[in-house]
């Protein structure tokens, strides 16, 4: 049977991509319920008690969980809210039911639901979804595209940029420990544009080529596996700051193209 | 025949407002056409000449002007690329074509069309525009509204939120003069959460009721006079730094409620 690098037979790989789909379709129900409710309105009685952001990451991940304890029961699941569940087939669903619990709660559409298929050697397949903008990225098992919005296209990171031209993306400004943001700094002021605040969906735009690089620190693995799979589907390179592998979370340097990506090690190691 | 506290009788009202409906939905078509587009991607060969971005601002502008010219010769315009233009009317478009180009740039559907119209006082009616996520913003004419998606719903501020409860959000980190930072960090220190890289959308945000305070130096006339419309109808209180009118740019402080304002406005002015 016709397999990838990664072992699984193709057969498997589309199983494996479809039951990611129906998770996502699944999140998507639960984080809109939510997103921009007046139930995430905090008011001057009820400051504290229900918490309606941990409320919709709860019910996003539960309903993931489900369905893989239907489908996939098989694989291990790491999931920010319900932690770890072993498995048996070496496979593992690296699950954040809401990436950017802060940008939901202010009704920005920079959250995410994070999907990663890993094997023992790191991603192999992940989504990124947006649900308010209806755009799900995948990458992996040989595909990368970004799907919805009645369209689906191919995912291409972007090639032939410099450092000097590139736009660098970080969620938030004050990045890391002391020395960690002075690395970032050293990257941050050779690029033509910094951006903050986007969380994994400013993986998303590296993956479809309309920005450069995303350098951030203290990661969770649940924070970067799926991106991880997109990115380097797309064409995209990611490591940590040393330019080891990224999936285990802590920081992560990814870039559209490996000179770009050689450009910022270099930088960012210098100490 | 019946008027408002601005003079305009309310079929003057009406036909003004769906001016500027027409004015959005003409800018929308020119803006959608280049962003995210192939010719928004420099590459190693073409990295001068050609700017996309410019002629995005540019032809979203002309096809307003045009309307304009047709549609309501007697008023005065003020458009970022193409400037003023006298009128007889007392009334004056106010015109950013795409606030947030380099959102725009960077594929991040945070920018946005800003139609504002004033009189001798300030704003009267303004739109915030955001075509990607089809939403737009009204206020002003006795309107308060969110409107795309298929639906229109009424929009207004948050209430009862305190300085140590309020979600903050400004564009740029590196708010104006370092004196005019030192007074931004004063509020931004105090308070629950603090986001930035909106531009204009995180007006919107606090029209919508989902954010608190947008704090913001260094603006023009046309980066504010539409927000300052929709969040007075919405509810909110937009001023200068010293509390004064902020429809001439400079700075910014935008809150949901008048006390909120207060808090905030004391930090920014004690120096």
């Amino acid at each position: 049977m016709a397999s990838d690098r990664n072992g699984l037979s193709i057969e498997l790989q589309d199983r494996i991509a479809a039951v990611a789909h129906e998770l996502a379709d699944a999140a998507r129900v639960e984080t809109l319920k939510l997103f921009r409710s007046p139930g995430l309105r905090p008011d001057n009685k009820a400051v504290s008690g229900f918490d309606p952001v941990t409320e919709a990451d709860r019910a996003s991940e539960r309903a993931m969980r489900g369905i893989l304890g239907e489908k996939r029961p098989e694989d291990a699941i790491l999931g920010e809210e319900y932690g770890a569940q072993p498995g048996e087939s070496g496979l593992t669903w690296v699950l954040d039911p809401i990436d950017g619990t802060r940008a939901f709660m202010s009704g920005a559409p920079s959250w995410g639901v994070l999907i990663g298929v890993t094997d023992a050697r790191g991603p192999v397949y992940g989504i990124i979804d947006q649900p308010h903008l209806d755009e799900r990225f995948e990458g992996g098992f040989g595909r990368a595209a970004l799907i919805g919005r009645g369209q689906h296209q191919p995912l291409a990171t972007r090639r032939g940029i410099g450092l000097a031209q590139a736009t660098l993306m970080s969620t938030y400004p004050e990045v890391g420990t002391p020395s960690q943001h002075a690395a970032f700094r050293r990257v941050a002021e050779r690029v033509q544009l910094v951006r903050y605040g986007l969380d994994c969906y400013a993986y998303a735009l590296l993956a479809a080529g309309h920005v450069d690089l995303v350098i951030e620190a203290g990661l969770q693995s649940y924070d970067v596996a799926a991106p991880i799979a997109v990115i380097e589907a797309a064409g995209g390179i990611v490591t940590d700051w040393r330019g080891g592998p990224a999936h285990d979370g802590g920081t992560i340097l990814a870039a559209g193209s490996p000179e770009l990506h050689a450009e910022a090690l270099a930088l960012l190691g210098r100490d």
